[in-house]
């Protein structure tokens, strides 16, 4: 099991090195790591208030660079890249890559039921580092740790708006037209389980428009409608 | 009925008076005033994508103010004060004290269903202009804009909080002491419709320990509340 608390200095240490910041007010970065599990035993603060700010500091950080960043994405596609980033699930990953939970500080109850590894509460944790960062940084700081955080994250949001769009964008591209539509067939399936190769192909009626590779068979199919769009064009 | 847009000038003028701010690139007023039904119509840009900044920008402006304004409230009731001054209803209410709705660039059917007084409509404009200002003038020109729009609001969101928690204080006071309960008497009610005045008296048992006035029923009670909490102090 992980440590429920290390030592101060290294805590403090092991957060300056994650976030890439030295911390003028270390007191901070103690209060983010307290769950109510741990305040309500030792009589301290615990980290639900810098959580709540750290949610809208998130959300701000990944609207602005969805906004920036992808100026032809319409609203209701950045709202759906956005709550898939800033959700309980993707934070609580990204806190696991960091082994946040190595150093939070729980209760003994919370921590002996395994309150470090829970989603809710790496999470509420990384939104609290968030606030510290902000508070103890300023904004740009924050952004930059949370842009390099959740860069996978968005990025992988962002890829399945764009290869759902290739099929969706192929099958709008017959519609109504006496109904001929693409049709997937699989050419190749190989490799391990854990590493599974596909190959699919795209036809519109006796034409085979594209051809694609991926892990999944949903991937591959998606990187056959992306080579059709790109043929017909 | 209010028009459904103004000559250019006059609208930048307009938003660049009611937001004390000079904007260096108008075209951000124009995009925030633009309902869809409007785009659709004339093929340019709605404000759908400003409006999902928007929507973040105000959520940190809110979530600063009360972390650093109201240093003791617990996270649940930050959480419950910010859902209640970002929301549809409370942006609606302050689009239309600042007649907003006048310089919506709105199609025609929106325009005669009555969508320059709809409250989603006009929660919406407000935020693609709250994004607008960031865009142009940065943050802390937003800030000052939003909280001066929200002051009322959130002082209004504070004070039930400050006064339920009167009434529940002591209440709380009281609980499990025999069940002598406070109990609220109405002891003066009058005033025209438009301008109640209620005195209420709050007593245990046989002593009356405070008294409060009020426009409402509920506020006389919550003062009478917070009076009875200072005599027992």
């Amino acid at each position: 099991m992980l440590p429920t608390s290390k030592p101060m200095p290294d805590t403090i240490a092991y957060i300056g090195q994650i976030t890439g910041h030295n911390f003028h007010n270390a007191s901070l970065i103690l209060e983010a790591l307290t769950h109510s599990s741990y305040a309500t035993e030792k009589g301290c603060i615990c980290n639900e208030r810098l959580e709540f700010l750290g949610d809208s500091i998130l959300s701000i950080i990944v609207s602005d660079y969805l906004f920036h960043h992808k100026p032809t994405l319409p609203e209701g596609e950045m709202t759906r890249v956005r709550a898939a980033v800033v959700c309980e699930r993707t934070l609580a990953k990204c806190a696991r890559e960091i082994r946040l939970g190595s150093v939070l500080r729980l209760g003994h109850g919370e921590a002996r039921s395994g309150g470090a590894d829970r989603d809710s509460v790496l999470a509420d944790a990384t939104e609290a580092v968030i606030a510290a960062l902000y508070l103890d940084g300023g904004y740009i700081v924050a952004k930059t740790w949370v842009l390099s955080l959740l860069k996978e994250s968005i990025a992988a949001a962002l890829s399945v708006h764009e290869s759902r769009d290739a099929k969706t964008a192929l099958q709008e591209r017959f519609q109504g037209k006496n109904a001929v539509l693409p049709v997937y067939t699989v050419l190749e399936e190989s490799g391990p389980a854990h590493n599974r190769f596909y190959q699919v192909a795209v036809a519109v009626g006796e034409k085979t428009l594209g051809i694609g590779q991926g892990r999944s068979k949903k991937l591959a199919e998606q990187a056959a409608a992306k080579a059709a769009l790109e043929t017909l064009q």
